[in-house]
């Protein structure tokens, strides 16, 4: 075998989002025709999101694919891996990956690594929001959010019982920010506009909420940017809440911190950010869970690594605070990372970090925007065509500009769709989270599901023949119940409420009889349990 | 209270396919502006599927949203229920039916029942099938085919070992009847066309299987109308694979009944019908699972129950023969029962079911279609032509012939997508099947899932540092295995292989750590285990 004396290096990219993509787009034009470089991306969905278009998948305005576009598409001068990151070695400078046809571990070596993996969603500082709560990142909760909102039209289109009906006709959004008023804002215009298709339902029974912690809505805005939002949301019917915070959530209620609750099936929050578990797992100084960076990017003391967008710590000297995490702010930073691994390979000087936001627009739905832009404040109309020029020409790739152009054209003379598709994962294990003094099931209800007590305790109650109610036990941590109606295959046989707050595992009906008839262990022990309580149900009757 | 003396009749349709729409749309026009006559529809999806129009879903041809139209757009004349059907009460004159929200069972009454319950797909006739095979009915079964091939295709563009890739890049399809043909043809387009995306990808490695147990492919049409077919799919590098059936399917192979195995990741099937269980539990009569209904559709013995489509077994009386589950035969069937319910509830003469199927065509992908219609033998380009044209005018709904005619035009000028838009649930819980002298895993690998055996036997061997294999085990039924790597958080520490065919029940990580969290019996048990299985070790080292 032979060797080359200059080795080939390889800039690796974890991360496909705006600073991943802009890294790499930026690398790929300047590195086309050297032999020296090798660039390649690393994540587990093919395509990159256009975050700003999400909304409008919400009400369909946009076809479900438009928003998004394919990595392949953008990076064509890029390896890509499509793979699921494990863990980084810093020390033998490799990103272990796994993909999902085999479980063999794939590990890709790197000469310099530039981080981008973003932040994910952390729901753990509100009781019940991590069982009950509509995230609003990815393409999959847009999925999710509309197909949540059609199935609750439908359900309640048929529901004669107004108090179950009421908790399905309200959608509370938590968090007044940028993406919360966007994404409230299109679930109000979808959920109006489709209502006219259902017959039986009456719109005034819908509800739509906003929470915001603060004393008022778009605090990146103006304050008169805000109250012009505020005015305008209300208008069409939004309910604004300010100076409260989500307290719990349950299946069936939000309860705010003031003690109010507000009965509905559906809470959507774009609250709360988390580190990725990979880079929390990392050796290196972090700040609020982001990877501490100098002005050029570097990561200091880890010479060939680099972090970039929002899981990036990096000061605005300009400010003195840290750059936002914005998709702005992203871009921006990863064509200055681009040179200034380009200028590390070359020897060269590295330039700092150096930006100055254009501005800031926000979507209303319907037809209106507010915006600050070059310090012009703008709203209405006028600011909703600029918000749509300007992000239709940021969007990348000149098929999807065509398909979205296509979209916004039919939108002005076709109805709505309401297909409901599908695309909820029918989890067969979740967490549920109930407050005190709740109905988890009544006697007589179908019987579909298992609960395990996590923490918490409920009390099982059965009602005779003449209306009288007895109180058969108390259950705790790691009792279970429901089981019953399961495996004799009946409606429940008795009513459960819960005493305190209380959080369980839960497990359909497939999950639970497949892992009763397969694990012998659980078998046993279940049988023995449902013998136990029919005796004491024999002993009362 | 006052009492109207003729009460309103309600006519109730279980089903949203071809039989119950067709019903539906016959009876909304029939009745309009009759105060006497309720109409009611239940489903569980919100939509009625263009099934000749779903291969095209594979390829991204036609829009995901474009093949399927909501109920409330062509039935807006009659109640919609969007609700699973539990059972039917034939005695009381009820449907019960379930929704996803809330528990409560919702009990449906009518005078008029009409079972349009379609059939469901069995794969159970062969080993493994049920756990590892693709389905191809629905829209979600179309989507979750389209994300399985591009999966495949992003895997095996980074994966360098040739024995792992070649399985990713082979597709089978068992059945060569219209579905199978349609849905392997568009695959095969499909794969084709995207692989020039793929930088890595050798488009000489693609290998796509078509299996069919008879002598030609589309037994339904004439001689030399499959043979042209098969000539034409041959020539597009589609293998045709006669006189075989599947015999056995693993997560890595399709086994046929002539000793072959043919490494693949991807094994589609069109075979295999069974009755929907709501229908198998009623009791009337039936025939290979379906409805006997006489020559006006109704049902014997039971006044006011009447079957219609697949789901019905209906004497055509012209050939003496059932007749054929089809959409033209559903179609017909559906305006003859709306009319004889009609004439019922009118006290008129009811009419018997006479039809001439006007012919039958089948797309071959890629501007090619074959076709038997009025008599005539027609294929190719202007087969394919007549094809469209013909669907394009069934196609219920003004708006989506609109959208299918832009996604035909966008088609001739636009790249295919490659985004997959992940809308496979991740199961929490499977089953898999192996064959006998099969690696589950090899010492090392990542540890991300634990097996239950349901039955057959596996071998624990280990390897040491010079490279002697020991067997640690052997395991049968109800023993568990991998296990250790998950408890503590390592690679595997042992191969498994299979020592005869295997079937298990499989816990992903994520599910497997919550039940060892939160059932006690489960928990101790394993514990004990692997205490066990560390002293086996221990005494080995």
């Amino acid at each position: 075998m032979t060797m080359t004396v200059h080795a080939r290096k390889r800039i690796l990219i974890v991360g496909g989002g705006f600073g991943g993509i802009y890294t790499a787009m930026r690398l790929q034009k300047a590195v086309k025709g050297r032999t020296d470089i090798d660039l390649a991306l690393i994540d587990q969905k093919n395509y990159f999101v256009f975050q700003p278009l999400l909304p409008e998948v919400i009400s369909g305005n946009i076809g479900i694919m438009h928003t998004v576009t394919p990595l392949r598409d953008l990076c064509p001068h890029v390896s890509l891996y499509i793979r699921k990151v494990e863990n980084i070695d810093v020390e033998k400078r490799e990103v272990v990956t796994s993909h999902d046809v085999r479980t063999q571990l794939h590990r890709i070596p790197y000469d310099h690594l530039v981080l981008a993996l973003g932040t994910e969603e952390n729901f753990s500082m509100v009781r019940g929001l991590p069982e009950h709560g509509l995230h609003f990142k990815n393409l999959g909760d847009a999925l999710a959010l509309r197909n949540r909102l059609i199935l609750m039209m439908e359900a309640a289109d048929s529901e004669p019982d107004i108090h179950v009906r009421r908790p399905m006709l309200t959608m509370v959004m938590a968090g007044g920010g940028f993406s919360g008023v966007e994404a409230i804002a299109e679930v109000n215009d979808f959920v109006r506009t489709i209502a006219r298709r259902y017959a039986h339902l009456d719109a005034s029974e819908l509800r739509i909420v906003l929470l915001h912690s603060g004393t008022r809505i778009l605090p990146e805005l103006s304050e008169s940017l805000s109250l012009y939002a505020q005015r305008l949301l209300d208008r069409r019917q939004v309910e604004i809440r300010l100076g409260v915070r989500l307290e719990a959530v349950t299946a069936d209620e939000a309860i705010l911190n003031d003690g109010t609750r507000i009965p509905t099936n559906t809470v959507i929050a774009t609250i709360g950010a988390a580190p990725n578990p990979v880079l929390a797992a990392l050796p290196c100084q972090k700040e609020r869970g982001r990877i501490v960076v100098d002005a050029t990017l570097a990561v200091p003391d880890y010479p060939g690594l680099w972090a970039v967008g929002d899981c990036a710590y990096l000061i605005d000297h300009k400010t003195g605070q840290p750059c936002p995490p914005t998709a702005q702010y992203a871009v921006s930073e990863g064509k200055c990372l681009a040179d200034n691994i380009l200028a590390s390979l070359d020897g060269k000087a590295r330039r700092p970090f150096s930006f100055s936001a254009v501005g800031m627009m926000g979507s209303l739905g319907h037809q209106s925007a507010v915006g600050d832009v070059f310090g012009l404040k703008i709203s209405g109309r006028i600011a909703w065509f600029m918000w749509r020029t300007i992000y239709w020409m940021k969007l990348p790739g000149v098929w999807r500009k065509f398909y979205v152009a296509i979209d916004w054209f039919l939108n002005l003379i076709m109805p709505k769709d309401i297909v409901q598709l599908n695309v909820a994962p029918s989890e067969s294990l979740t967490r549920e989270h109930f407050e005190a003094n709740e109905i988890i099931f009544r006697q007589g209800d179908l019987g579909d599901r298992v609960y395990i007590i996590i923490d918490g305790e409920v009390e099982v109650t059965r009602e005779d023949e003449q209306g009288h109610e007895t109180i058969l036990a108390r259950l705790k941590t790691n009792d279970c119940f429901g089981e019953m109606a399961l495996i004799k295959d009946d409606v429940r046989n008795a009513t459960i409420r819960t005493v305190t707050n209380l959080n369980t595992l839960t497990l359909p009906r497939s999950t639970f009889t497949t892992l009763f008839d397969h694990i012998p262990a659980l078998r046993d022990s279940l049988e023995q349990l449902v013998e136990e309580r029919e005796r004491q149900l024999g002993e009362l009757d």
